[in-house]
């Protein structure tokens, strides 16, 4: 332990997973690490839980740094400890309590969420509860395989719980860059100029009086599987790609390719394979989520730098990661969240920005959270913040859903994330349809031509034809009472 | 004409308005100056006109900073000059050309506008028409009452037309601040770390052979008189101005309160016109335009340091501008959009920002372009900039539209260009809704019952009940046929 938790004043902090688990009294903000299914911690959460399954009245608002693992949002939804959820999650109970109407989740822009937090916007945060890979002697916590929040959480608690987590290798140690953004009037440009660039220190830091315990746990991040790549998404990627290239030889985006931003999934991964066999070298990454493609392609020689706020290795892939982690540790940084998803740093990078839509409506109009309107899916997360200062801003989706019985292209979308203003590309199996600079009637044509299914080409034209002919005026025509029939 | 064409070499390129307008042909694109109708060309699109009325075939696509004045939006729309216009405006006979669907209208964010010109995404730039006060040796411009895309659109395109217009006062010269942003990967941090700083040259480079001629004019800007601030603005500034003021007792806002941005308009003026009342002092402004209020709280000693791209007084009170320019020069600063309405700029200064909604929807989305989701307004100009980044983002609209007919309130607005996520406080005159951290059933509550006219809270109140109990998912509890009825 001597390596992990540096000094025996905080070994004698260490204590039972329960025990800590104390420090969280009903009625309490709780803040946690977590970003993806990496770096949460495990060991006080079941704790949590099994006090509540045990009877015990507690209620929280749980706020996190993105989506985290079961043994945090699982087990507290299905516990009933959780009276509201920020700001993202991808849990299926913490889903099922959010669509109940049980858990109050408000879903926010992930960038907005380090600041909300440091202006008090939540309110007194009482606990924050870290997963780290080793604390030093003045109380400054390494982080394991996340950051998110994290900085501005043990900032703004009352009182800190680290778990230290075995099972999380020592060698993390130096991935992670900590810079603090001061609030205004005080907030000074942020130095950042490139993707590989260390602006910061190695740390949290934390003052020793606010470290109410520490837990050692070895409970692994419950990472997925990758899911195999369909035809679907290979079609998406190569045509995004493509375009990519195109854009380059019309030297509308520099030679020298820009950092990539890609959501998480196989859609992502294929992009990124299908980067491989184009001839642009040493291709930087400036986005949320590290995920096994990014390191298939530094194998492969391709990547010069990838930054993050998150590391999420699947099962299948967590040996060879380990076993090369001194040489990936070269490629890789970790950022906070409020870094990795800064306006003023996706913008001064110029980063394209690829992410995945429910549906999009004729003129462009993104949905990325709710399905038919109502039902929560996971939540913006950084879409927004990537797409609306992105030098590029793509989205894409399938261009049926349900089997092919509906088409996830739709005169007007049921809940809109993306407005028109941030959309400049939109790709579906079907094909691609570059946006920028059209009039909403221009993006219309080219949506239903490039990006419809076949069968439902005829439907679309007509919505507009008719809109068109019936409406007055003609900027954005619609037909309300049709768009939302059935 | 020496002090405001500062050479001989200069002066051989004066030639009247039709000749310079020649060098703008069918099929180009043209970018003129003018932000609100401030320093925008008159004398050459006055012309251009003129040919076109004359028989002339002769479309152009028209890019400006944001709105401009009669001579150019009215005066082009009206002769059927303009095919594609970007990127806002606020012209009747524009506006009628947008929703006959006769004119292309492409409605973009105003901070993405000069990255598009500079990126070469509107293509190539032919003609730019450039108002300036004054010429120097070197060919470099000294814009008159507004900045916009000036340094982007005179760096971008082939040929420059200034008009040197006599009736802007040469005492102008110095108030400007431009600042040229790299693209990527050259993009460094912006060095604006405070509202009155100066970063850049008092000036526009412009190379001496890219100038094809150089217009004399004497026509003023074309500028509105203020409306009178009614009983319903009144409020709703009085309301956004307690609101701050608890904000700030409360520990939320800095005591020494942050940057303001307001749009334009009446309830701007009143809440300018509020905050002279309270204890805050030594307010600054961080916005797009500057309004006769601006002035009035100069007088009145409050005003620390106002920052804008655009100067609009109105014709009542150009003369005691005039008068006293000596004295506002100190407190004000024009800089280029590209700044004004830098995401990154507005999240480290902190900006509040106060932007008006035409409706919002229970859930807190705000259409703030298109009248019954077809027709255009104006386009959604700085809102999203200032709305997305802001410390505080606040939108109003009166609780009634039609003489008190149709609520500005509704289940689900007919066009989105503020999401949920990036909509903190809604205010009418009949109160205010602070909707930070609520879930969507909690903003439908409380926007309900602070903000909807007594008339239509019933109405509201069922439709929200019932789509609660009718859908099987509750998170933002819709039934579409009934929102959309009639």
């Amino acid at each position: 332990m001597d390596n992990r938790i540096r000094s025996q004043e905080l070994r004698k902090k260490i204590m039972s997973p329960k025990e800590a688990s104390q420090f969280i009294k009903d009625g309490m903000t709780v803040g946690t690490s977590g970003f993806t299914p990496a770096g949460y911690p495990k060991a006080v959460p079941l704790a949590l839980a099994d006090r509540a399954n045990g009877g015990e009245k507690i209620k929280i608002n749980l706020i996190t740094g993105a989506s985290v693992g079961e043994e945090l949002d699982g087990e507290l939804a299905k516990a009933g400890v959780i009276k509201r959820r920020y700001p993202y999650q991808t849990n299926n109970d913490m889903r099922n309590g959010i669509n109940s109407g049980e858990i109050k989740f408000s879903d926010i822009h992930l960038s907005h969420m380090p600041r909300w937090i440091k202006y008090g916007f939540f309110g007194n945060i009482d606990v924050a509860v870290i997963e780290a890979v080793a604390v030093n002697v003045d109380g400054s916590i390494i982080p394991s395989t996340s950051i998110g929040c994290n900085n501005a959480l043990v900032d703004k608690a009352d009182k800190v719980i680290i778990e230290v987590n075995t099972s999380q290798p020592i060698e993390l140690e130096g991935i992670h860059d900590i810079y603090d953004i001061k609030n205004p009037p005080y907030t000074q440009p942020i130095p950042l100029t490139g993707v590989e660039q260390k602006i910061g220190v190695p740390y949290i830091k934390c003052p020793l009086d606010k470290i109410a315990a520490i837990v050692v746990t070895d409970i692994k991040d419950n990472t997925r599987s990758v899911a195999p790549i369909d035809q679907d998404s290979k079609k998406m990627a190569a045509l995004i790609v493509e375009f990519i290239v195109q854009e380059s030889k019309k030297g509308r985006i520099p030679e020298k390719l820009l950092p990539l931003q890609s959501g998480v999934g196989s859609v992502a991964n294929a992009i990124l394979g299908g980067l491989e066999e184009t001839d642009f070298q040493d291709l930087e990454i400036y986005s949320e989520v590290l995920q096994d493609s990014v390191f298939d392609l530094i194998d492969a020689g391709k990547i010069k730098f990838a930054s993050g706020t998150s590391l999420t290795i699947s099962p299948e892939r967590l040996e060879s990661f380990y076993k090369n982690l001194h040489k990936y540790r070269e490629k890789i940084i970790l950022r906070s969240e409020e870094i990795s998803n800064n306006p003023e740093i996706i913008r001064r990078l110029g980063v394209i920005a690829m992410n995945t839509a429910i549906e999009f409506d004729i003129y462009g109009n993104v949905n990325s959270t709710n399905i038919q309107g109502s039902r929560m899916m996971n939540g913006i997360g950084g879409s927004g913040d990537f797409a609306r200062n992105a030098y590029l801003s793509i989205f894409m989706t399938k261009s049926t859903a349900k089997g092919g019985d509906i088409s996830s292209i739709v005169p007007f979308v049921k809940h809109v994330d993306h407005t028109e203003h941030d959309v400049h590309v939109v790709v579906t199996e079907q094909g691609l349809a570059d946006l920028r600079g059209l009039s909403p009637k221009e993006r219309a044509e080219v949506i239903i031509e490039n990006c419809v299914h076949p069968k439902f080409k005829d439907k679309l034209r007509k919505y507009i034809e008719s809109a068109d002919k019936n409406s007055k005026y003609k900027h954005t025509p619609h037909n309300f009472e049709e768009a939302f029939k059935g």
